[in-house]
């Protein structure tokens, strides 16, 4: 179990092209986070380069490394020198032709504690993830490290109540979202807040119905599309940490480079899970709908459901 | 499928403790929203009476009725004349020693045209549902009407992400939520608004995961305990609608009868889902562990999950 009070953080930064100015960046702020008492901090989503999702591009996989791997042992040095838990992210290259967008979690001794490979794959215009990463395979399977199990999902999974609620249910005890996320320069400024605020309540809500604090790690900054054809990425930046009811503890601005710290009492996590006993009434027993793609053909006998393919109707 | 453009409303009213004040009270705000346009209109939950549920106490069963049955009557004399699809609420008696709290959908030529009764039921001080009612038994599953699917859910449901999920795979076009939640005014004002947003942001997320709109209609008011070991319930009121990003689309204040009304673009809802495809992207494969209680033990081996009592362990 966490400590009864977290000290936790995350970093919100621009990336370059360059790894090496990469690093540059993040190590002072890493040792910033530990010099203040932070004893967490999570990275954003792929944060060696570029977003470089935005093109279908086979020269990319050559940013692909293995875990443990340079990016493994860079923050695993850091971790062990500054006594952190660090949460980063990596382009795996798991074997040549499978690839993930791989989070990893380095204890505060410097050992690799675990990883997360994102289950939950987007692919829409600028984001076309489906061309680089393999779905995971892993589960959803919090992270143990010395200072409790961390649920570790990553970016596009923040929209799915269901990858929160398993991490929650297999024992975790924070959530954490390094991500990469950002406006369309051709929308306009309604729409524009209409999915910053849709991406930010939607966390919030996990947070809420687990009843467990949430860190969502963001990159900030326009990255230019790589051709003419696209208007680039601006990503919107405000990173968050939110407590167990949902409500903002820290968040950042739009642009800017910043360390966002905050106290969690773990204690009181469970206090509100006292005071709004979500998990004592789901019923688990009308859920298994769930596991279908869906489920109003299937009632009108038009489809057998994915996973009854003898001829069994689901309820 | 509901027209491209449906004209919704709900009443958010506080109530007496005499059935017939009550149904004086929503006549003619039910005849305002017919003479206004709308379609559809929602109404908060147990409308007939005082929330009743503050204490345990055998006379209250006296309250319920069966379906149909008075409210049924007099809801669907209304839709009939009015040519409005209305969503109610019955403290339903389905044989003795057999109740449930449930919503009733008159179709707008005054058919029933079905009924949801309420799967989750909370039980905490002030809020003694587990006593009253019995757990529904009919699944998730929208009703049919002339206006299309309607994803109705009650109250506590709206805490839980599984339902308006579920709601959202049978075809819901919609979800609405009769509610009756308010402050323990013993709580101070920080933990009310953590509450009222909690309430807020997690059935707007329900509209953003879903791509659904969603209509939430409390009553407001206080209304005293029964004993003088309570403070009672402060209503919130704050009744609102959104869209299917979840933007709040028109909101209530904390004390007011209102008709809240507001035309939803159901072709718009579409092109939501196109623009955040994440029905497309779930994780079929991996959310079995949906239809457990928890799943830390069960991965320790130390229990076996309520669905695997033949040995075989959950993935």
């Amino acid at each position: 179990m966490i400590r009864s009070h977290l000290k936790a953080a995350l970093i919100q930064a621009s990336f370059s092209d360059d790894r090496d100015e990469n690093w540059h960046k993040l190590k002072p702020l890493l040792e910033q986070a530990a010099a203040r008492g932070n004893q967490l901090v999570v990275l954003p989503e792929l944060h060696n380069g570029a977003y470089f999702c935005q093109h279908e591009d086979n020269r990319e996989f050559t940013r692909a490394e293995a875990i443990p791997g340079p990016t493994t042992e860079f923050l695993s040095t850091l971790a062990a020198r500054l006594r952190l838990v660090i949460i980063g992210s990596v382009f795996e290259r798991r074997a040549a032709g499978l690839y993930h967008n791989t989070a990893i979690v380095l204890d505060s001794n410097g050992n690799l504690a675990g990883s997360y490979r994102k289950m939950h794959i987007p692919d829409d215009p600028g984001y076309y993830e489906k061309y680089y990463f393999t779905p995971g395979d892993t589960g959803f399977q919090p992270v143990q490290t010395s200072l409790g199990k961390i649920g570790v999902l990553v970016c596009w999974d923040q929209w799915f109540p269901e990858a929160a609620r398993l991490m929650a249910l297999a024992g975790a005890e924070c959530l954490v979202y390094p991500t990469a996320i950002g406006w369309d320069p051709a929308d306009d400024e309604n729409e524009q807040q209409r999915q910053l605020d849709s991406w930010v309540i939607t966390q919030r809500a996990h947070a809420i119905s687990n009843g467990l604090p949430l860190l969502a790690a963001n990159r900030h900054g326009h990255e230019s599309g790589p051709s003419s054809n696209t208007n680039g990425i601006d990503f919107w930046g405000n990173s968050f940490i939110c407590g167990p009811q949902g409500e903002i503890l820290s968040q950042a601005g739009v642009n800017e480079d910043c360390l966002l710290e905050t106290e969690i009492n773990i204690d009181q996590c469970e206090k509100v899970r006292q005071t709004w006993p979500f998990l004592r009434d789901r019923r688990i027993d009308a859920y298994s709908g769930l596991t279908q793609r869906f489920l109003e053909d299937i009632a009108a006998g038009i489809t057998n459901g994915e996973k009854t393919t003898n001829g069994e109707k689901n309820d």
